[in-house]
């Protein structure tokens, strides 16, 4: 649910993407690359929704934990399979994260 | 769907939220201020999707523009409504596009 992130400043990546029809291993490769993702040093929280549109935030403390998730073997085949098959299109989108604020009933 | 946003440096305001059960004109007062916020100065562009979690991402020129969306009125009547009823818990976020890259088949 919302990512419970530490007091700014930290960075965001965010990753809006558009599919391709049908699954074709995405889900799976989707829940595992989050699990992966928990385990990086650096990794804040993750938040994902999708409708036509799908949109996953992903926190991390700095540029180098964004890095090294980046360069990780097992997210960069994941990515590569993304271009070549799930995605029909996205953008990625780095950002360091100023200032939040929340709401709880 | 993915916001055509220009060359970075511009501020994206990332708003996470679980919502209340029922609609309760929520959809409509969304639709409404997306419409509001495209007419505003240094408005960039939009993406959103939700499930159980949603997010909103907007986008923006710098942070004169999203405090001026801010203190809109329209805007802070919609914000209170949601505090009221809509959302059950949101958090918001202000952060700075450094970087973007993106993909299309």
């Amino acid at each position: 649910m919302i990512a419970k992130t530490p007091t700014p400043p930290y960075y965001a990546v965010i990753f809006s993407s558009t599919r391709t029809e049908g699954d074709n291993g995405y889900s799976k490769m989707a829940d595992k690359m989050v699990d992966l993702a928990k385990e990086q040093d650096g990794f804040l929280g993750v938040e994902s929704a999708r409708n036509e549109l799908g949109i996953t935030v992903s926190y991390w403390r700095d540029l180098n934990a964004i890095k090294k998730w980046k360069d990780n073997a097992a997210h960069s085949i994941a990515r590569e399979k993304g271009r070549n098959g799930w995605y029909r299109s996205f953008k990625t989108r780095i950002a360091k994260v100023e200032r939040d604020y929340e709401f709880e009933k």
